[in-house]
């Protein structure tokens, strides 16, 4: 599946994303903190730009869906109705003489990898962050960072049902930061202990739900593809029995090819029944679904399609990554560096690129960049860079993925005409001022 | 200044925001975590709408702005050097009887306010929550979850410059989840112990801190005007010098005035060169900016205006919660309770109300709410309502401040034409379905 395509380097996408204000250490004067990230400048709008599509398309454009966004900090009961306290949980192994710790799944030999010392038996060790909420520290006050959004969907169905009058099938989406003090992490933004998830649990009939599992499935590779992945780099991959979580009846990854490896993108679970008789059995509240057509109060199955946000957004930058060879003004060809990002995700939508520092040329600039700040035709971020040769700012805007550049010139001051550029293509279109706005929405718009 | 406002009762806007979904008691099946609260399909939207508003006003619309995601979860050195470690805390006594703790500044008699009881000393409480990263519960790995967003700022402010080459002055943006172990909550949203906060640090060249100070706080009093709030119920407090936090060099508080009376809804500080001056001491990192018309390195003063987005959310609520006599179809009258919500932030901007159930009315509706969903011309959430008269629809969407209902009857069979009926003004216009997308876009669009 992957043979015809040629993987990114990983480290020259972590130094392009540093580099450029994508993403950067948490921390990093500091010395940084073990595999938490912040979102630069550039990295944040792209992020949002995924949210805001994922949102668009899952609540806004459906009449099943409707959003939520609950609290991370949520009552511990939950988590032991839900099963988290118990199962939620790797085999951990310390090493006797240099008392470092491992996850024992992932040792191929019983000793220990640094030290070749001896191992003590395992014990599970709990994922679940955990905190104190009020003025004591006790275990009667402790609290625990959500390990998934999902359990604020479930503890919220009467709330949602009630409020809404929804009927199956119907789903609630919801997008939020969680927290798994993973014992191993890695792969840049991949595997992190804080992360964000773009969860939805879809509500069904008994019965309903192995259909409605194979809709999500193919529903969302769909979407990755609409967003821009290669569908050659996405496959599904099926859960074996004895991987399932303790809440599954079957799970099916999509998955992404990474630099280093196939990785998951998204899990669809099917939770059954699982977490709504759970959370009924344990708060004593009834959480049900009146069917009229049967006359029945039923507890629906649950289908949830759950996303790493974070790790979407690094599928789509390995994926956009592309080096490709190009013509210089001087008739040879050099190595062009280029995100090939989707229009609706490019963190900079349009560059606005004055060919001159004079004034009369560089008001021009300054005004067509006040008018599209303010206009609505571009709903995004927009740059202006005066800095440099025109062919160093056209490669910084390709390195960044900004679909289109404008640049101002001393001809513009005759015409009232200006140029715009396409990243992909690198050709330029003579296009009237006057229309600037509503020719760069449409062109932005071609991929929605 | 409030005299001609008559104070919206807070029992029944709580009651209002379950009842119709905008906000749920966190983990409420369980009994509820104390001052935590779970936005439900209504409040999503609003604060979403909110936050979207607050973006593109101070990041796209601007080019001194850029934005940052940074990690909750923040190397653990950053707030020794902060002095949030130190300082950021409340004075907490313990009754020696009942042993209740209690925030000694806020009491106004020396001895339990529950039993009567003594009380010990006072120490300082530090309002940090703090967790364990990695498999050790141990000091070395201790971190906290960030009291604010602002530190994430700082610590990135080499990274943000050197990717960015912004000149002075610029600022950093940033919305996002932080955590205070407040001793004593309440007023529903306004005061808990998770909550989400808009803020920006914007460096300016000292000397240039105390103009710059004002223009933000002028610049944000307008914003909460232009997103709806009464001009006439929100002030500009200034804080004593003994109530300034340990960075401030003067603060200004924008206040609304809440059902219990003044509240802050913004803090607007001087931080003057502190966070950054601190931070280069701590990490040995020189956090300084290069004028290049001086040839100087320079430390920036700093102009923070902070806002909590839960806080702004519980403002327009209170603000837009009206009350007025309304005539009824049989001629007498009635009282209507509508949210005024500004157009761009209501959680839902359009409503498809068919007249009768019959199949070909129906069908139709069903139509334009497709239509409409996947047009561009409405940015949000829309709803369709076919139960029970239309007049109690009607009363549904008032009461949650959707701007415009749609109303699809007999004659639009015939006409191909549906009435659009006004929230406020409650006055009906005819359309036909053609004309129908571009009109609502217009409409909707007015209080942009």
């Amino acid at each position: 599946m992957v043979d015809n395509v040629t993987s990114v380097n990983l480290e020259k996408l972590v130094s392009l994303c540093k580099r450029r204000g994508f993403i950067f250490q948490s921390s990093e004067i500091y010395g940084g903190l073990a595999s938490t990230w912040d979102y630069g400048p550039l990295g944040v709008e792209l992020k949002r730009n995924l949210k805001e599509s994922w949102w668009r398309t899952i609540v806004w454009s459906r009449d099943d869906m409707v959003g939520l966004d609950s609290a991370i900090l949520m009552h511990p009961t939950t988590w032991a109705a839900s099963g988290h306290l118990q199962s939620f949980s790797d085999p951990l192994v310390e090493c006797k003489d240099c008392h470092q710790r491992w996850r024992e799944d992932q040792l191929d030999k019983p000793c220990c990898p640094d030290c070749n010392g001896n191992l003590t038996d395992s014990r599970n060790f709990n994922l679940m962050f955990k905190t104190f909420m009020g003025p004591v520290e006790e275990a009667a006050s402790t609290v625990y960072l959500r390990p998934e959004t999902a359990q604020g969907i479930f503890v919220n169905f009467n709330n949602v049902v009630s409020t809404t009058r929804k009927k199956l099938p119907f789903g609630i989406a919801q997008i939020g930061k969680a927290f798994r003090n993973e014992i191993t992490t890695g792969n840049f933004i991949f595997r992190t202990r804080e992360f964000e998830m773009m969860e939805i649990e879809y509500f069904v009939k008994p019965g309903d739900d192995e259909d409605q599992h194979q809709r999500w499935i193919d529903l969302f590779v769909n979407w990755y593809v609409s967003i821009g992945l290669n569908k050659d780099r996405i496959r599904v991959r099926v859960h074996d029995t004895n991987e399932l979580s303790h809440y599954s009846k079957a799970t099916h990854d999509i998955e992404y090819h990474f630099p280093w490896g196939w990785g998951e993108i998204q899990g669809i679970a099917n939770r059954t029944d699982y977490d709504l008789k759970a959370h009924s059995k344990a708060s004593g509240e009834s959480l049900t679904y009146y069917d009229a057509d049967t006359n029945e109060h039923i507890t629906p199955y649950v289908i949830e399609p759950s996303a790493g946000v974070d790790r979407a957004v690094m599928a789509l930058l390995v994926d956009s990554y592309t080096e490709e060879d190009a013509p210089t003004a001087s008739g040879g060809s050099e190595t062009r560096t280029l995100l090939k990002l989707n229009h609706n995700l490019a963190p900079v939508k349009v560059a606005i690129l004055p060919l001159s520092r004079k004034e009369n040329v560089s008001s021009m600039a300054r005004d067509i960049h006040h008018m599209l700040r303010v206009s609505n035709a571009i709903n995004g971020f927009i740059q202006y860079d005066d800095r440099q040769s025109i062919g160093r700012r056209y490669r910084r805007q390709d390195e960044i993925g900004t679909p289109l550049c404008i640049t101002v010139d001393f001809e513009s001051l005759e015409d009232d005409s200006v140029t715009i550029r396409d990243r992909d293509t690198m050709k330029q279109e003579r296009v009237a001022i006057k229309d600037l706005s509503s020719k760069l929405g449409n062109r932005l718009m071609i991929q929605h």
